[in-house]
């Protein structure tokens, strides 16, 4: 009976790692079809949250049913209540590529990020990723010095996102009111991604150490 | 012990109806802020979110309590739940009131909104008191007609969002960037802070009747 709740808390794990890495494919699709004014896999993005969607409920659901009939206890009952938390985070990381992605499609044929601006937003996208990346190995391993280092990352988001903003308020932007909005909207929206993947990993450490530290 | 139990459940209840007016009026004064450009009401909300933050880790950890020591199950368990879902809501509320703060502080001693603007940032920050105080109601009542009205309350959210924009980009802006960009993440603040209203309702729909309805 125990032997079983473990294999169904396991494959529960397994499969949050599993959808982060399906978000972390939704973000780096959706800022190609960005950077590409693609719009079939703009389209794509936004088709495909629906199959997070019905992941994020179905593992909730799951593990709704493994806490009403094992009634865990411990270091068990927060697994399951620190799983219920990150499928938050991970349906909202899929919410904010479908934002990304319908940038992407309000602007085509155009690109909707200017030339001079590519540099920035790729590598905003860039670190988005690593931090999905390295949520997604904190989950399946809980290891706590990789969620130290994460923090780390996030203090290059809020770097760049610095940099993006001082860019579009210095004075010399000749891109017009369009662009720079949806600049500061993506801005926001990567930075959100980063934030997320942040959250997840505190959630980790708190399973491991029994300490939460603040937002 | 039951009884006991049920006391517990209500006064958890309670302090999160007590929590979403504590964010209804931290929203309020940062709205207040930025259209006043009142640089000590601005520090005020700022400051003051450190509260938001500990009261929702002190009903997390008595809701987490309740989980470890009741073992609740069927209905008792999604009660439990659902608050820790709304917790995070609330705190995602109490940040965005800190955003709307930050806004208003960084360009005191000006107002951050144009004066043609006001109307629609007091029409957004009305509804979005409007929906979060309805939420509040729902929650303690658990009023599922008052949740599907909340709906479309949010629907008045989406036509005021998109008149900001088209305002933005009608080509007859001339209030230039910083202006334009700080009015584009307002609009997402008060956006974001109804989607949390209509996501809490929603948590009590689903625990009335059982059924989640999709975002």
């Amino acid at each position: 009976m125990r032997d079983q709740y473990y294999e169904q808390l396991d494959s529960i794990v397994d499969d949050l790692v599993t959808l982060t890495g399906t978000v972390r494919k939704a973000v780096a699709a959706a800022t190609a079809a960005l950077l590409n004014a693609d719009g079939p896999l703009a389209e794509s993005v936004i088709a495909g949250d629906r199959e997070v969607e019905e992941t994020v409920e179905a593992i909730e659901e799951r593990t709704l049913l493994l806490l009403a009939t094992q009634q865990p206890v411990a270091s068990d009952l927060r697994q399951l209540v620190a799983t219920l938390r990150m499928l938050t985070d991970l349906q909202r990381m899929g919410a904010l590529s479908v934002h990304v992605a319908k940038v992407a499609r309000l602007r085509i044929p155009d690109v909707a990020v200017p030339t001079a601006m590519q540099p920035t937003i790729m590598a905003m996208a860039s670190t988005a990723d690593q931090m999905i990346h390295a949520a997604s190995r904190i989950v399946a391993e809980r290891d706590v010095d990789a969620a130290t280092r994460l923090e780390d990352t996030d203090d290059e988001m809020d770097r760049l996102r610095k940099q993006l903003f001082r860019t579009l308020l210095g004075g010399n932007w000749e891109h017009g009111i369009e662009p720079a909005i949806d600049l500061a909207l993506l801005g926001r929206y990567y930075e959100r991604l980063g934030d997320h993947a942040v959250s997840m990993a505190r959630r980790v450490v708190y399973l491991v150490t029994g300490e939460m530290q603040s937002s």
